[in-house]
C-alpha cells in the first residue's frame, strides 16, 4: 500500500474543467429561478461532512423538481462536457460532493415525494430527495418501517448511491439488500428503470446493484423502490457494561456465531461514554458498553435477550439495563445517538475524522484491539463506536483542524487500521463509500484487475466522464 | 410484446462462428487428455435441461481442473475469437448452454474442491464446480448449512451465474444475497477477485452482483465465497390441504404480510398431488396443498406454526400434518421433491416446459388464478408448484415433443403468463434466468434503455463477444 493519501496530494492532480458561458446560459434559460450561481449556494453544494479542505465550488446549482429536470440538466452537461454532481442533504463523509473537476451540482432535495406506498407488498417507491426519516414518517400508519439508518437523516438517493447502512443492518441488511428497483438518469440524459417490485428476479444484469454504491459516477438516481418490514410485535433494548472492549467484542462474536437474530448491537467505548456523560448527564458506568435491541414476538424477544445475557455474563458483562417502552428505549439510545456531538464538544474547535473498516466477525477482536492500542499510543483524542455485529466500527479521531501534525497522525492511524482490516479479509469501507479519501485503499483492496473492470464500465457508461468525475478511482 | 419466441425462430439468426484448426491444435497442446473432441462428449455439453432442439454442439470440451486452466482456455479463445461456454452439471433450463454461435465448452465439474471453511465467520469458499449438496455434505460437522436449493444438485458456479434460488429463499434470500465474493476469469483470460469476506462493504462498484446472474456472458466464475447459516435449533414441517388454490395462496399472502419468518412455503396443486400419489403411493388428499417449514428455537417454531395454522384455518385449510424428526420431514417433502418426476411419468414420453414468473406478493392470487384458468382451458396436461412466499411459481406443461401444436399451446400459455406478470409489476424469471428462451420477454420487462445499458456493459467487458454469446440479449 502507498503512503496515506491526503487531499492536499489529490487536488493538484485534479484539473478544473471549464463550464462554458453557453452552458450557464442554457441552464438559466431552462431552469430560471431553479438554477443558482450565488456564491453562498455554490459553496454549500461544494462540500460535505468530510474534513477535506474545500476545493472551488461548482459553477452552478440546479434545484431539480422532477426526473425530467435531472434528465435535461444532464443532457445539457453532456452536450457541453461539463461534470454533474448529484446532491441530497450533503451528509456524505468521504468528499463525494466536492467539485474536484468543476462542473455543476444537481440538488435533488426538492424531489421529496413518496410516490407509492404498497403495504401489502412491503414496498414503497420514493423520489431520490426523500429522507429516511420522512419515509418512516409517511408510512407510519401502515405498521411497517424502513430500517436503514445511517447517522444523518440522509436522502434515499444518497443512501443508495453510497450503499449506506447503519445500526439495523446486522438484522435487516444494507441498501444493497433493501433497494428493489431504481429510476436512473444516464450520462446521456436518458431515463431508465432497473428491477421490478418482485422480491427476486433472474432477469438479466443486476443494474440495480451496479448503481447502488456507484456514488453518482454511473448515473443519477431519481427514484427508489425500497423493501419495508412489519414493525415487530415486541421490541426490547438493553445496555450492558463490560470490563474491557475485548470482553464486549467477544460477546458479540458469539451472539452472531450462534445465529441470534439480534436487531442492533452497537459498541460504545469508555471514551464515548465519558463524553456522553459529560454532554448529556446520563450517569452511565464509564466502561465499554454494548447497546442492543431485540425484535420479534414477546416470547422470541425474551428468548433472544436471555441467550445474550448469558453470553454477556460469561464475559463479565454486568449492569444490564432493560427498556421496553419507546420512551425508555429512546433514553438508552441517547448515548449512541449523541456520541458524535458529545465527542465534538469534548474538544472545542475540533473536527472528527471517521474510519469505516469492516472485517469478518472472527477477526473483529484482533482488528479492533490492535487499533485501539495504536490510537491510545498516539495521544490523539478519539472515540470508538461500531456496528460490531457486522464487523464494522468507526474510530472518530478528534483533530485540531489547524494542526497539520494531528491530521497526519490521524491519517497514519487510519492507514494502519485499513491495512490491518484488508489483511484480515475485510474492507476499507463498510458503509461510507470511497469518495476521494479511500481511492488508494480501494486499489489495494480490489486489486488492479477489478479496478480495471470498474474503469472499463465507467468509460463505457459515461464516455465523456461527466458523472461525478474523479471519485472512487482515477481514470 | 412480440409473438412468442421459439428456438426454431432464433436458430436461423445465429451464425456459427468457426473454430480454427489452430485453436483446436493449441487446446490439444495445452490440455492433452483434458480436452475432448469426441462427439458424445461434445453433444452432452451442447444441451441443457431445456426442451430446446439441440443446435450443433461445441467443437471441443475442456475439462478445467484449476483457475489457471480456465484462464488459459479463455486466453486461447480470445486470441482466436472463439466463443466459450462454461458448463457445470448441465442443469440449466433456458438454453444457457447451447453453442448457438459455436465455440468450445469449458467444463468446471472437476474444480470441485471446498477451499476454505470458516465456520466462525459463517462463510465457505468453494471452486465453481462444487455442487450445493457437496457444500452441505462437507460442512455438516460445523453445525452450519447453505440454504439455496434449486431443484437440481447444481454447481455453485452455475447457481451464481443464473442467480438461482429455491425453496428456502423466502427466508434466506437467493444467490444475490448469499454470494459474498467471487474469483472470475475475464474475457481476456485475466483472473480477478470481487468482494471480500466482510459481511458488508461500500468499496466501489458491486462487481460481485454484476457477475451473479450474468449467465457466463461477462466472465467465467471459478471460485465463490458463500454465506452460511447455523442449522436451526428446531425445525418443524407441515402439510395442509385447501379447498382451492386461491385459499392456499391467500393464506400465504397473509403469512408474508404479517412478517412470519417462515423458512419454506411451497404450493403444490391438485394435479401435482394426484401425480405424486400415483408415483409414490403417498395417499395425500388430492387437493391444493401447502408444504411449510419453520426454523428457529423450539418456542419460536411453535409460535410461528400456531400463527400460520390459524391463518390457514381462516381460509378452510385442514388436515394439518406435522413432522419434526428428519425422517418425518423427508416423507412430507417427498411430494414436493418428486413432483417433477411424477409429472413426467404421468405422461410417458412427454417433456416438461417450466414457466418461472415472479410477482409482488399482493398480485400473486390474481396472476396465478387467471393463468390456472387459461391452462385448464388449453387442455394441455400440466402441474403447478411454487415458491409462493416469494411470489414465484412454476407451471410445468407436459408436452408431446413431437407435436408442434402442443409446443405452440405451451408457448402461448407462457407468453400470456409472462405478459400478465409484467403487467402486475413482476418479472419473467424469478430464478431460472433468461438464456435463449426469455430474450424477448427481457426486452419488454427491462425496457430499451436498460437493455442498451446491459449491451454497453457486455461490449465493454467482452469486446470480441466470446463469453457465452447470443444469450440474455441480442447484440
Amino acid at each position: 500500500m502507498n503512503a496515506p493519501t491526503q487531499l492536499s496530494q489529490l487536488i493538484p492532480e485534479v484539473h478544473q474543467r471549464p463550464v462554458p458561458a453557453a452552458m450557464l446560459d442554457a441552464l438559466a434559460a431552462r431552469f430560471g429561478a431553479q438554477c443558482s450561481t450565488a456564491m453562498a449556494v455554490r459553496e454549500q453544494h461544494g462540500r460535505d461532512e468530510s474534513a477535506f479542505t474545500t476545493v472551488p465550488p461548482p459553477a452552478a446549482v440546479v434545484f431539480a423538481e422532477s426526473t425530467q429536470d435531472v434528465a435535461d440538466a444532464v443532457a445539457l452537461a453532456s452536450q457541453h462536457e461539463v461534470p454533474v454532481i448529484p446532491f441530497g442533504v450533503g451528509s456524505s463523509l468521504e468528499g463525494h460532493l466536492l467539485a474536484v473537476q468543476g462542473g455543476i451540482s444537481i440538488d435533488v432535495s426538492r424531489m421529496n415525494k413518496v410516490l407509492a406506498v404498497n403495504p401489502e407488498d412491503l414496498t414503497v417507491t420514493v423520489q431520490a430527495g426523500v429522507t429516511r426519516k420522512q419515509v418512516n414518517e409517511e408510512i407510519k400508519s401502515t405498521g411497517l418501517f424502513f430500517p436503514i439508518d445511517p447517522g444523518a437523516d440522509a436522502t434515499i438517493g444518497g443512501m443508495s448511491a453510497t450503499r449506506a447502512s447503519g445500526t439495523n443492518a446486522v438484522r435487516y441488511g444494507t441498501m444493497r439488500e433493501n433497494v428493489l428497483g431504481l429510476e436512473v438518469v444516464t450520462a446521456s440524459g436518458e431515463v431508465i428503470r432497473t428491477g421490478t417490485r418482485a422480491k427476486k428476479s433472474s432477469a438479466g444484469y443486476d443494474l440495480t446493484r451496479l448503481m447502488v454504491g456507484s456514488e453518482g459516477t454511473l448515473g443519477i438516481i431519481t427514484e427508489v423502490t425500497l423493501r419495508l418490514y412489519p414493525i415487530p410485535e415486541a421490541i426490547s433494548a438493553a445496555i450492558c457494561s463490560f470490563p474491557s472492549i475485548e470482553a464486549a467484542v467477544r460477546t458479540v462474536i458469539q451472539v452472531i456465531q450462534l445465529g441470534v437474530p439480534i436487531a442492533r448491537v452497537e459498541l460504545i467505548d469508555a471514551n464515548s461514554v465519558r463524553m456522553v456523560n459529560a454532554h448529556s448527564k446520563l450517569g452511565l458506568r464509564e466502561e465499554p458498553m454494548l447497546l442492543m435491541e431485540f425484535h420479534g414476538s414477546p416470547a422470541g424477544v425474551k428468548e433472544q435477550a436471555e441467550t445474550v445475557q448469558e453470553l454477556a455474563s460469561d464475559h463479565g458483562g454486568n449492569a444490564f439495563e432493560w427498556a421496553t417502552t419507546p420512551e425508555e428505549r429512546t433514553r438508552l439510545w441517547t448515548a449512541r445517538h449523541n456520541a458524535y456531538f458529545a465527542a465534538i464538544q469534548s474538544r472545542p474547535g475540533c473536527r472528527a475524522i471517521s474510519t469505516d473498516t469492516c472485517v469478518p466477525i472472527s477477526r473483529l477482536a484482533d482488528c479492533l484491539l490492535d487499533s485501539v492500542a495504536e490510537a491510545d499510543a498516539s495521544g490523539l483524542p478519539y472515540f470508538l463506536v461500531g456496528h460490531v455485529g457486522d464487523g464494522n466500527f468507526h474510530f472518530g479521531y478528534l483533530l485540531d483542524p489547524d494542526d497539520p501534525r494531528e491530521r497526519q497522525v490521524a491519517e497514519q492511524l487510519n492507514h494502519q487500521l485499513v491495512a490491518r482490516a484488508l489483511q484480515l479479509g475485510g474492507t476499507c469501507t463498510g458503509e461510507h463509500g470511497v469518495g476521494l479519501h479511500k481511492m488508494d485503499f480501494l486499489v489495494t483492496e480490489a486489486g488492479a484487475g477489478a479496478i480495471d473492470m470498474m474503469r472499463t464500465i465507467k468509460r463505457a457508461l459515461d464516455p465523456k466522464n461527466i458523472l461525478n468525475p474523479g471519485k472512487i478511482f482515477a481514470l
